[in-house]
């Protein structure tokens, strides 16, 4: 792939180089399993120790055992979410967010359909959380709230700080768990700090393989188990560990660590760039966010009265990999959930696009971006049946 | 590690520096997200779409529609036994053995809580199943059958064919699912020939990675998933794709057919001349199987009035790997539940070794042990507490 412009870290992310290299060894030669008691298993299962020690420094747990890995984010979601649920029937009300990740939402769904009663909290036109609508809608019932981190979509930070305590201070037998999936080493992760019970993340969106998560469960909250079986991950999921994949989730974490200051400041300023490049040069582009507090990586923008799957295969043409929502409902033409939910004007809806960027992201690639992308919207828009509307926000903006 | 010995391959298995090789592509520059609408996500979408049809034919299923990737062999067995019975809430009724991996076990152990009635068919002092209690305990109420296609301790293979007759000639609707995790790449898998519903395999028992699996299901057996989110493996199993494994996993197959003649003759020339020669040097040894037909690698051999954990730890010091049971429950001092469903006699049970060989075995890695193994059993014997009963052993012998 010559000239590839990979602008879809939300969806996933290029394994770093010493990822794989941390996972070569037990790729090849320290093959054992972990669990067996020979000499030749040692290294493998000090692996796994290794790896936990560096994923509960990576969120801040308080311990070890409070960290059980996963095949992914959505295992992880759902061995929390069913793990809650399932450890205490009784209580069957749960409260989440309109603009969760599909895993999430389609979890809610067919608990719905085992007598759950769910409610959706809903976000202002910024995709920012209604923390009054949370409030209220939290009772004696209330199993679980499950909120995101960030959302996939938008970039937007919910403050799950903020949250924890509405939660807490309404019902403090309710369990909060987060999905931080989208912001791994993007923002600082402290559960402590933020009294979270249990927080799922996954490896392939942090520059670690697709194919491993882990989920923290704090020694407070108790789960059953989504996989029955052997004693691994201390009966929490059973299957002989992902050695390779565990340590390379490991390295990337580290590595997360060590760019988290260049995320936070170096990523930012391209993706600010991008963006503020964008809205100067094309009339009728929007930040869908608004001032919304986001991760340093995201951007969303909505190219109104034009159609984003268009933009999309014009871009692929050119190199450039951006997408209009989640890879997990990709190939769908609803308009994106989550910006339904912000209210987005219909001009924009089918126009957004999300950027993403990560630390691999060069200057170079996102000044080409700014200099193609003009005209591939004029050319989209010229055969666009809006004509009126479009000449309207071009005499607007000049 | 130098001069290691590994006899423990239905544990795990070496990594094939093939499986490796054919990896390191969607490792390293294929890294798009499978899902994803642009041009660069087509090779890592491909390789799915090519190691589905591998493994469809691996198994010799009908259509790629009915294989689904997974994390590991203990998802594929939760996935279908959880799945089935999901579906059609209705029949609490199910089947299975006594010898089945821990992993199948457990899961029926959580299901009596949840009101199913749970039989376990027994097997005789081979090892070999008992049909006639099999076919007399199944009822218009049964859900599901679950056998092992192969004993993971034993190597005593089941004949699934004819089982899967006495299933459906006693309930046409109850589902037959085979855990073929320790038969892959020893013998031929037919799920067509063998009327087999539901089957399981595990990528690390066939020279492919910890962590991918598969489970195939065939069109007319309707599951709900376990792991519920995105559209992935159409709505069977959700989350973003490990595409590496899952590409690993299918040149693992193709490795497994090539080799599979070479499994059965060559790889069982060297385990019978392992077993053949214990049997004649050791007197105080017995093949555990007597006259069972099992796969090709495996031996599992009774050291009585020892104890085989001392036995392990000797050969762990040669560099030998061999092991007491399956990995998942190393660390127990409790003898293997599937040797004392064999009864064999407490005087071997504590003393018994499972050796399992692969392709990777050499004749003079089984001379070494054959050299090696009766000083060390000699060694044990001599702080044996059963002085008198290894001497009439030793007399009974000569």
């Amino acid at each position: 792939m010559n000239n590839l412009i990979y602008l879809d870290n939300n969806a996933t992310t290029k394994v770093d180089e010493r990822v794989v290299e941390a996972m070569l060894p037990y790729l090849k030669e320290e093959y054992a399993n972990p669990s067996s008691m020979y000499d030749f298993s040692k290294k493998s299962s000090r692996a796994i120790k290794e790896a936990r020690g560096v994923i509960k420094d990576f969120v801040n747990a308080a311990d070890e055992k409070e960290i059980i890995f996963t095949s992914c984010g959505t295992e992880s979601a759902n061995t929390a979410i069913r793990g809650v649920l399932n450890y205490n029937k009784t209580k069957k009300h749960i409260v989440t967010t309109k603009i969760e990740h599909p895993c999430v939402l389609n979890v809610y769904k067919t608990l719905e359909k085992q007598g759950y009663k769910v409610d959706y909290v809903g976000v202002n036109s910024n995709g920012e959380l209604n923390l009054d609508e949370l409030r209220n809608i939290i009772t004696d019932e209330t199993a679980l709230v499950s909120v995101m981190w960030a959302n996939n979509e938008t970039g937007v930070i919910n403050p799950v700080g903020e949250i924890s305590q509405i939660i807490k201070s309404k019902n403090p037998d309710t369990k909060f768990f987060v999905d931080a999936v989208q912001v791994t080493g993007k923002i600082p992760i402290d559960v402590q700090a933020n009294s979270i019970d249990l927080l799922g993340i996954s490896g392939h969106k942090f520059h670690a393989p697709k194919g491993v998560g882990a989920l923290y469960v704090n020694s407070k909250t108790m789960i059953t188990p989504l996989i029955i079986g052997g004693h691994q991950e201390r009966g929490k999921r059973a299957g002989t560990e992902n050695v390779p994949y565990i340590a390379g989730m490991a390295k990337a974490a580290e590595l997360a660590i060590d760019n988290l200051q260049y995320e936070m400041t170096e990523v930012k300023r391209l993706r600010d760039k991008l963006e503020s490049n964008i809205i100067k040069k094309i009339y009728n582009s929007r930040v869908n966010t608004g001032i919304a507090e986001r991760v340093p990586n995201t951007t969303n923008i909505g190219f109104e009265y034009i159609e984003g799957e268009l933009i999309l295969l014009h871009l692929s043409d050119l190199g450039i990999c951006a997408s209009s929502g989640s890879a997990c409902t990709s190939g769908s033409l609803e308009p994106s959930h989550v910006l339904r939910a912000m209210n987005v004007p219909f001009t924009a809806i089918h126009g957004s696009i999300r950027w993403s960027l990560s630390r691999f992201t060069t200057e170079d690639e996102i000044d080409y971006v700014i200099d193609k992308l003009p005209s591939v919207i004029e050319d989209i828009a010229r055969i666009s049946p809006y004509q009126k509307e479009l000449q309207t926000l071009k005499n607007l903006k000049n």
